[in-house]
């Protein structure tokens, strides 16, 4: 006998592809959808079907904004000489909301990982390197996450860029100045539950004070 | 300047509306739906506008169903004297999914608990009382959750019904016999790691062996 109704199990379905949820919390979630007025449920549906309409992809920095070019993009007021370098337009959010970034972005859309097929062909990694190479860009910044993946990614990054400046014959690229986030204790943290490897970059990367 | 187009922001609210769900996942969720197919989106969308028009509240027993009563409600090959009471309508599925019940069931859509202002009136324990003594109901099993919470309205119940057999003039309906879900270790436990109170009823229910 079929005990949950075919329009809930369908909405479990739904719930269960999306990423981190299983089927305890998709049960749960679509149960808690049937306490919900009616006319909630539609605005929740409308926004998801209109999720991609009003969204567009910025043909510059790969970010998603209601234009293209994106917000920042056309924001005469930022540094275009200054490009951070992320993987998900999520990224661009968390920095955004720090206020402590005037430049402009560049979304990855992933980070190299072998184990999953994806190698450098399959992140924005070409559209990158012509925007350096057909800019005035000053310094790349290579905010990928602090994993394995990450760290291969921005490795790879940083020796595609200084090869190809090394092939250029006009030197005045030279000056592209290649950086990275910096490593050390969270703010807030504690030194007891600090990781090891945090703790030896936080004394590699030790500042005057 | 606003980051985040309008309608992913409207969808990231959407998301954290839903329990258990935060700010960091909700934002998650709704970039990942972005790389989702529009077809995809459509049908998630669908599933959430029609699913409490094709799923009937039973006025039996109070699980959500296809139909009024609902599936096992209408089932003549189930034990309807042996009504199972439990606090939602997921609890239901668990237990069917056992295949181990053979009765019917009682939703009461939550617990008593003081702190929320839930009250005996707020969950549907009349709809209860008129049901036992209404019909001819040979054992309630009261399965509401080992919580507080679960314990206080399963103590509730229990009383409700012993006054009301009480003032009975009628003495048919003083063979209802009241039972509550065993205690004890959970299959494939470990007894080093059981906390002490279900330690303690895993001794006080212990059985031949």
């Amino acid at each position: 006998m079929k005990i949950i109704p075919k329009s809930l199990s369908k909405l479990i379905e739904s719930f269960e592809k999306l990423p981190g949820i299983g089927p305890k919390t998709a049960g749960r979630l679509a149960f808690y959808l049937l306490h919900v007025p009616q006319n909630e449920l539609n605005m929740f549906s409308d926004n998801i079907k209109n999720l991609k309409i009003a969204t567009k992809f910025c043909s510059l920095c790969g970010n998603i904004g209601e234009t293209d070019p994106c917000s920042v993009c056309e924001d005469v007021s930022r540094d275009h000489s200054f490009v951070c370098v992320v993987e998900q337009p999520l990224d661009v959010v968390s920095i955004e909301k720090t206020g402590a970034y005037k430049g402009v972005y560049h979304v990855l859309y992933g980070a190299i990982n072998p184990l999953q097929n994806i190698g450098p062909d399959e992140i924005r990694i070409a559209e990158l390197m012509k925007r350096i190479f057909g800019g005035t860009i000053h310094e790349i910044l290579l905010a990928t996450n602090p994993t394995m993946e990450g760290e291969a990614t921005a490795m790879y990054i940083k020796r595609e860029i200084q090869n190809a400046i090394r092939q250029l014959a006009d030197k005045s690229q030279n000056s592209i100045r290649i950086t990275r986030l910096a490593h050390g204790l969270p703010v807030g943290g504690d030194i007891e539950y600090a990781d090891e490897v945090t703790l030896s970059r936080a004394f590699e990367g030790r500042r005057e004070y």
